[in-house]
């Protein structure tokens, strides 16, 4: 790793903030024991740099703590070191510290992110309006559905195998939205990423913005390859945007603004759509083309 | 713990850099399950707090990520959390993000302690020059056997309450020495702290700075209830200053710089000692008041 001292040197440009995140995952509850080491290391920072993409920040560097279960091989430990070098390379950022430990339990893995902005200008949870527009990027749904399907839910067998490849790539591999979180500093009100699910996280920022939110289940992107898997099988499209993984941004921007949005997100060459409004009260309605309430089955993140 | 966005902001003051690392604690390998949970909480800031003293900053804020055992209870995490908050007190940090999981497995506690020193000031460990003076402040082995303590070796039976207090003490409740830290800043010419023990460390430090190291054994501050401790057990000194946990600060500067080294040190009222000198070649050689190379029996720190 070539780290040599007890801590690391970071310099911060003059007229820019760092942005801090750090998230853990655990063998057996964060990812599959027997999934393949190098996408555990590649989503592990792919999951914290969706934290520094919500925030609008430009990823600078990443301290490592490796807890490494007593049966660990030499050749998974490589695999997982040769993730990390593909994705260092891939988003720019460099490991600069950490800690290597052996533990008698599963593995966990704890990444600790950080990266840079102009000084206040990070988007935050807290800045929605009342009336703003409720944007999601990408499509929402793809990472629960492709769980399912790697743990092989019976009723997804006839999926075909472009769309199992997807919706497991969209599952183990997600795609941090780093450029569209730069392209919305100064034009979006309100931003985060969705972890534990579209409704789950939305609450997080209706509460911090003391709002409530509406929106369209048939307005919220959903790929071809969730649609057949919620064709085939029992999910109901609700349960499906309750589910978490998807690391798709959720963000808000006042209607007058919305040209510039699309346009900011074309430039990236990201794909957003509306999905709803911010309105007075509190909490997350989802209504269908008619206007009805559609129950979410999940509120939040549900772990294997 | 009022930490509302995906990430956390910090500034940096111009002309500071900041200071980062990172550093893991798994139940049952780094502290023991038993251990009172407000001074686990405790050691882990603590641990991370030397490694910014080491290099000479000051902390500013940190991060950190739990994974709490399945079977813990809300008292442990209400005693974690206010050991957290005394020594958040204590040292002038604060928490400003993180992660919370549930593991299968022992608990793991992962913390990334960030600090600031003015730019290019930093304590490094490839510093040293032939023929610096080598300097421990403290005392040295109170941690491996405060740790013996704590395990009840028999033959540690007889030792005085006192005694046992002040060893299992310094095992569970290190000191970072961060005011000496600072004070060393453009007199010391290299430094670390002493985590996996005085050999392996000192190694460390002679590999970065391509030297070798010569101590006096009998030049080695160690404590009144370590040498009881020696005494009544069948601990070689040599093994004692061959175990980790001291925390203490090793560093080398200049024969001539030594007066300054010493006031430094006694304003900031850390004791510190010359115990050897830098030579050329590599390795640490330690060495009895006869002159006599003395073994030493590990070379890291063995976890229990």
């Amino acid at each position: 790793m070539g780290l040599t001292d007890d801590a690391a040197l970071i310099d911060v440009p003059v007229g820019q903030q760092l942005v801090v995140t750090m998230d853990g995952m655990v063998s057996g509850v964060h990812f599959l024991a027997d999934d393949p080491p190098d996408l555990v290391a590649r989503k592990l920072l792919r999951v914290n740099l969706s934290d520094l993409a919500a925030m609008g920040a430009t990823p600078l560097a990443y301290t490592l703590c490796a807890a490494f279960c007593r049966e660990v091989t030499d050749s998974w430990i490589a695999a997982f070191a040769s993730g990390l070098a593909t994705d260092q390379a891939a988003f720019g950022i460099s490991l600069i510290g950490g800690d290597t430990v052996s533990t008698p339990g599963p593995g966990m893995f704890t990444l600790t992110a950080m990266g840079t902005l102009a000084t206040g200008k990070a988007l935050c949870r807290n800045g929605a309006q009342e009336g703003d527009d409720i944007y999601a990027s990408g499509t929402i749904g793809d990472g629960a559905v492709g769980l399912l399907v790697l743990k092989e839910g019976d009723e997804l067998i006839a999926l075909s195998p472009e769309d199992r490849r997807f919706l497991a790539g969209r599952y183990r591999l997600p795609k941090p939205r780093l450029a569209l979180g730069k392209a919305l500093v100064g034009v979006a009100s309100a931003a985060l990423d969705v972890s534990d699910g579209l409704a789950a996280d939305l609450g997080h920022l209706c509460n911090m913005s003391a709002l409530g939110a509406r929106i369209e289940i048939e307005k919220v992107p959903v790929s071809a390859a969730c649609r057949h898997a919620i064709a085939l099988s029992q999910l109901a499209a609700s349960s499906v945007l309750g589910g978490g993984d998807d690391y798709e941004l959720l963000f808000t921007a006042p209607p007058e603004r919305a040209a510039e949005v699309l346009e900011r997100a074309k430039g990236v060459g990201t794909p957003v759509a509306v999905i709803g409004k911010m309105v007075a009260g509190r909490g997350v309605i989802i209504v269908d083309a008619s206007g009805s309430a559609v129950p979410i089955e999940s509120t939040g993140y549900q772990h294997f």
